[in-house]
């Protein structure tokens, strides 16, 4: 019998996350019957979608959403043996008993020099969302220029480094001088923190006087409705996150888009990478290859202690992080 | 030599066009050159897009832009026979004397019974920016239920109309019970008066409770806001315009769409119907066939006058229109 730790959502947020949202739960586990699986959470992701789906996909008193990496250390299911790990949809549990119809075993083929909590980021969800906006919601050809923001972020840095693969101009905005710096050495094309700018409008001009092509776009706001000027005519963006956005009490407002996307003919579509996850395995062996070509670098921003996962996923929230934010257990 | 009349922009619109805003001019045109035509306005069209437009499009003392079936009175030009009849962007002029080089002739095989000015209307710009915006970009399917507003306009009449062709469930919202009566009579499933309804949110709900796959948006505004959170997962808007939004001398606000378009997976696209200008002879033959069928009606409203046309144009922006907005010379 094993006593398993678990965070839940004692209260639903209302604006920022605090403290008094989470709380923490200890219980036992009962032994895995037969076809089960005993999971020990080794990574756990925090990621700004917790915040923005909690309203829809928790309700108070249920563990927090969000998916591991975890060790299989009892099992009765051949599928999955003592010692293999897995990616699985836990939520925020130190362990887990389940049946492992929605665990995804790690690749086989998953070089030893590489941290397993990557599955959580670059050769994960977010990854899969940076590569399928990219390919499938924007479309992006070489030659073309794309500004994307929150860059330093998980997905983020994700998409510069596609972009750049893929012979584009890329052009990043962050909200620290070390997340600027760190998208240089990404390669960024150019980079600008949005924090200490004067104007953003003169700023994305000067990166790129001859407007942008694709806008993979995680912060929504005002940052939006000025970037959304700066979109040359056909131009795509790609709605994968509203960051600024999904800590509000009442609902941002802003400049409708409507004369722009009609002047210029924009296109602008909101995603979730769910949508393709017919070709998971596929992508994933992708961008493992440009891992191990080198052509996509990893950063992470670890947070040890799973009793530090609240301030982590707060932390994160804040864009505490440079690169992807893990708790490690 | 001949006597032509023109409306010259005296002064950029600020807020809803006013008389003082247009002035008429008097001049006397030269006879045609070898290659040139006289031509002399049969019909003339007021469109939204002129408002849109008029800051991007003309400087102070321009003529109104604007399309006209004209027919040719003089001709060193062996294209265009007198007494032919051409669709010109020759803007708000009685006669025009020009190279052809940018004239429409009408269809040869246009039927006797059919007035001339249908190709301003139904059989012209807004029919084929109807047509465009439901193949071209949202791609409507049989089965499926389309949102049209401003539905009892130039353009949202064919919308609908083409939309039943097409096998779908329409829904209209129009401004008078008039409008209302009249989307009745095109066949249209469900339309409203957006002035007397209660609740946009609830009537949006009751004349589809399972949502909109398609909607075709010309009114943009807060109408927008309501009717983006009916959209069905993976919904596609085609923005065609935003018709309560051109005379604002400050920018409407609204709600940042982006929550609802990343949860829903929903598309939203700008366009003008010159995209498709390749289709135009071929997608000009269809709309005529279905009006042939007795498929596309079509209903004018018309003003008397050359001298009454910006006010003429200043009805259609208010609504007075029932179809297409037509000045008769």
């Amino acid at each position: 019998m094993v006593q398993a730790k678990s965070w839940v959502l004692a209260k639903h947020f209302d604006g920022f996350p605090k403290d008094s949202n989470f709380e923490l739960k200890v219980e036992k586990l009962p032994e895995p019957k037969d076809g089960e699986v005993l999971l020990e959470a080794v990574f756990l992701s925090v990621d700004p979608y917790m915040r923005s789906f909690s309203s829809v996909a928790m309700k108070e008193g249920d563990v927090m959403i969000g998916a591991q990496v975890a060790k299989v250390i009892q099992s009765k299911n051949p599928a999955f043996p003592v010692g293999s790990h897995v990616v699985g949809s836990c939520g925020w549990r130190t362990h887990t008993v389940c049946d492992g119809k929605d665990l995804i075993p790690i690749m086989p083929d998953w070089p030893q020099d590489v941290s397993l909590s990557l599955a959580l980021g670059t050769i994960g969800m977010p990854g899969l969302t940076a590569l399928y906006g990219i390919e499938e919601v924007l479309g992006l050809q070489a030659g073309e220029t794309l500004l994307v923001n929150a860059a330093a972020g998980a997905v983020g840095a994700v998409v510069g480094q596609i972009a750049k693969i893929k012979g584009c101009k890329v052009v990043g905005s962050a909200g620290s001088d070390a997340k600027v710096a760190y998208l240089k050495e990404l390669g960024f094309d150019e980079a600008f923190n949005y924090k200490t700018i004067g104007s953003l409008e003169e700023t994305l001009k000067k990166a790129s006087p001859e407007g942008y092509d694709c806008y993979f776009e995680n912060v929504g706001g005002p940052f939006f409705s000025v970037a959304l000027q700066q979109m040359r005519h056909f131009g795509r963006i790609a709605v994968c996150g509203s960051i600024s956005m999904y800590n509000d009490t009442t609902p941002q407002t802003g400049p409708y888009p409507h004369p722009t996307m009609i002047f210029k003919q924009l296109k602008m579509e909101g995603f979730l990478q769910s949508r393709w996850e017919h070709k998971h395995p596929e992508s994933l062996k992708r961008l493992i290859g440009w891992l191990k070509e080198g052509k996509l670098q990893c950063r992470e921003h670890i947070t040890k202690g799973f009793e530090n996962m609240p301030a982590g996923f707060m932390g994160m929230l804040k864009g505490e992080n440079i690169g992807k934010a893990i708790i490690a257990v």
